[in-house]
């Protein structure tokens, strides 16, 4: 069924990192495409909070990966390049593909690997995707930072409540990873020579099901101070959170969801003004919020000690009167 | 009010074990009837995963017990037999019924008893049910795999969101099962002489809120390789899943949920094109999924920790072109 | 825009403690009106199970604060009084505001003082308030109870998941707190001669995620035994449930929600028939059953263990043929 995609016009898009959102339309125009993406696996060390660092396992060198964007019935092709300097084998499922374990059976790369597939996107929403390498492997390289997820926007874009259109001045892609560190016998956190030296000790430290960072875009403060978010008085803001493993509950502090995407179903009404939603582990969701009022907002995980003590906090500052 | 129901004509319902459903018809005939189920209590050592022994308290010597099938306005007619060769005294709460603690005031029954109550099965959708003898009682027998749901079907059939009818081909009973199995000061998984003999530790096990085991159907592995589910590309699939105790959420890797009714209700619109969704501690869901391609599939909780750690995945493997 | 509102009638709301709720109209007469509510800082001991005393930060001296009513579009204004005997700033964001982080931003006051502001109630539905003073402050002072809930009627009242006007003969007010006590090395509970001197142990006691208690109402057995509510059989009662850090999950045995407002928002059509549902960690949400039969009812968390070891547990007489 694939073959029918080879007629289509085709686009590459550039992968920009989160929180931005590469350049897209809200609106299709015209007849469906083949939207090309290149992904390029890095194994990199990462200082995720002051003195803590560890081997991410990343999409693009970012946690999370880059926000796709694409119409329903587009094509995505991903070409998917594991560095020969990396050490391991990857892939990618995506959580808005068909069959195939959503892409994971067919994208396997070692180092020095690439390899090209491509999936009709059928369903609109944003969907989690992550590698998925097998067995013990899938939650290691997921908390390890190997996840992001796709915005499949309806053809003809975002719908409210009542079915009319909805457009958004401004998009952040937030996602919140779970960390494991490890520690050693003095409560200090380990580090390692490379990603599978880690692998026991992590195995050790996700099975207590606690993690030790709760980190949104990857980074103790990646959103906070002077890396704020900001926006304008009047402006419809879309926030996408995806969190690939664990439950979360956002909370946008002096605002709402005016509309909130459950699930990421653009499919589905939105519900409306919600003061804190859910985004279970393995999804996405997206929420509007209109700002009314300057000032600083916080966009958190409202378990108020895991934004707090784990780090799930953004901050907005939104300017007008 | 249930001397109504005496009137009614009398069906038996067959229990069989989950995965598999009793046979049924997906839109009701005629009048409402009084469907006659009988479940034995069965106290039993299980092996859970290798090496891991537990009591379990079951309801036909399954975890979860049996899914009942009827119709909304049908009478549930159910008699609990508890051997004289058990220990513990039993009942069964039923969240599709009304009052009487949902029959757990009604039908606790001492070894060597039995007993027989009717309720009317007033709401379309998934409920689960469980024992629940009582204060520490009821986390004890919830957590030692006794409970199981039943589903309340619409008399004219489940509805898609825009109300159209909607038809499954094959339909699946899968539930998650978290255990707390006590470890000595070696770590070892400790065994017992009888459930009872068990139950402090377990109740100290309990108090961690952290799971040692969570069991797709009572058992590492119940539902893969070998035991995969099978089905066949265009077969519409219906998923029943369960938690009685514990927030899970269910992700189809390679698939969706077409539809999902959420919290389990029939009687409103299913949400559509979930990548993953909610099962609340306490409850029971329905999520149907048409088959578009040939392959092995994974029907797992996302948290992949938990999934692949904790033992709660299944396969599916699909057949067709 | 807040000077729009020195035109309005103004009323006085007398609050009362949870699980009451304060007298209201379930339809606005008239215009929308400026609601005066005074709340009362209280740092006191409280002891919240047997022979378990800590500081609670409250709001008007209970755990959650009370219940504050008012219709969509009415003003809310606050004064909030911090007494000289107190040792903490305090402050008050309201999930139902808009901008100035709920009102944290504009409502800090130390000791001897007091604050007053005003919001519009712009959104109807059940939301949570906290104290919020920054930082770390923030989860130390809401799980030492320091939240509650406000109700934004519709100024037509709520509305079925038809549309059509539904009524409640009688509320309450049930809000899950969860408590994080330190112990000392032999794992007694420990106490402390202020807020402040327990705070490092606390800090340390939330970074596990796991609670020590999980109580209805601030305390074990709140709402149980002579203290259970009451209603007859035939009545339409709502339950407003907030939890303002963590998730859980609510389940009538017994009983169901005819009626959920899912996130708490009465702009959306409610759920219907739900055997157990979230509410997730900042938020509030309302469920409405009509009691059929008489008899005794458990509102509890359906996390068993969290009920049953953990206190989340509630009682309902209902009398009645
Ligand atoms: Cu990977
Ligand atoms: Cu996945
Ligand atoms: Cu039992
Ligand atoms: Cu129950
Ligand atoms: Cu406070
Ligand atoms: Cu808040
Ligand atoms: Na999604
Ligand atoms: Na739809
Ligand atoms: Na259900
Ligand atoms: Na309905
Ligand atoms: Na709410
Ligand atoms: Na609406
Ligand atoms: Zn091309
Ligand atoms: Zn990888
Ligand atoms: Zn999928
Ligand atoms: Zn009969
Ligand atoms: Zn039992
Ligand atoms: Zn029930
Ligand atoms: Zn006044
Ligand atoms: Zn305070
Ligand atoms: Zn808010």
């Amino acid at each position: 069924p694939l073959f029918d995609a080879d007629n289509l016009k085709h686009i590459k898009q550039e992968m920009v990192s989160p929180p931005a959102l590469p350049k897209h339309e809200q609106v299709a125009e015209g007849d469906p495409v083949v939207v090309e993406v290149t992904f390029f696996v890095e194994e990199k060390e990462m200082e995720i909070a002051p003195g803590v660092k560890t081997w991410g396992l990343t999409f693009n060198g970012t946690v999370p990966g880059p926000l796709i964007v694409v119409h329903q019935d587009d094509y995505v092709q991903l070409t998917l390049i594991n560095a020969a300097t990396n050490t391991m084998v990857h892939n990618i499922d995506f959580h808005a593909a068909t069959g195939a374990m959503g892409g994971g059976d067919i994208s396997n790369v070692a180092p020095g690997e690439q390899v090209t597939f491509r999936f009709k996107a059928t369903k609109a929403g944003v969907f989690v995707y992550h590698c998925a390498p097998g067995g013990i492997m899938v939650p290691l390289h997921v908390v390890s930072g190997m996840n992001g997820a796709i915005m499949v926007l309806p053809r003809d874009g975002l719908k409210d409540e009542l079915g009319n259109p909805v457009r958004y001045d401004k998009a952040f892609y937030i996602a919140e990873q779970d960390f494991y560190i490890p520690k050693d016998e003095n409560g200090n956190y380990k580090e390692y020579d490379s990603p599978a030296e880690g692998f026991p000790d992590l195995i050790t430290s996700m099975k207590t099901l606690l993690p030790t960072h709760l980190l949104f875009n990857g980074k103790m403060n990646a959103l906070t101070g002077d890396k704020a978010l900001e926006a304008k008085v009047g402006e419809k803001v879309l926030f996408i959170t995806s969190q690939a493993n664990r439950d979360t509950r956002i909370h946008l502090i002096g605002g709402h969801a005016d509309l909130v995407w459950l699930g990421g179903s653009f499919n589905d009404a939105p519900a409306t003004n919600y003061e804190s939603w859910s985004v279970v582990g393995g999804s996405a969701v997206a929420a509007l919020y209109q700002f009314r009022q300057p000032g600083t907002y916080t966009y958190l995980n409202h378990n108020l000690i895991e934004a707090i003590l784990f780090g799930a906090v953004a901050q907005l500052e939104v300017e007008g009167d």
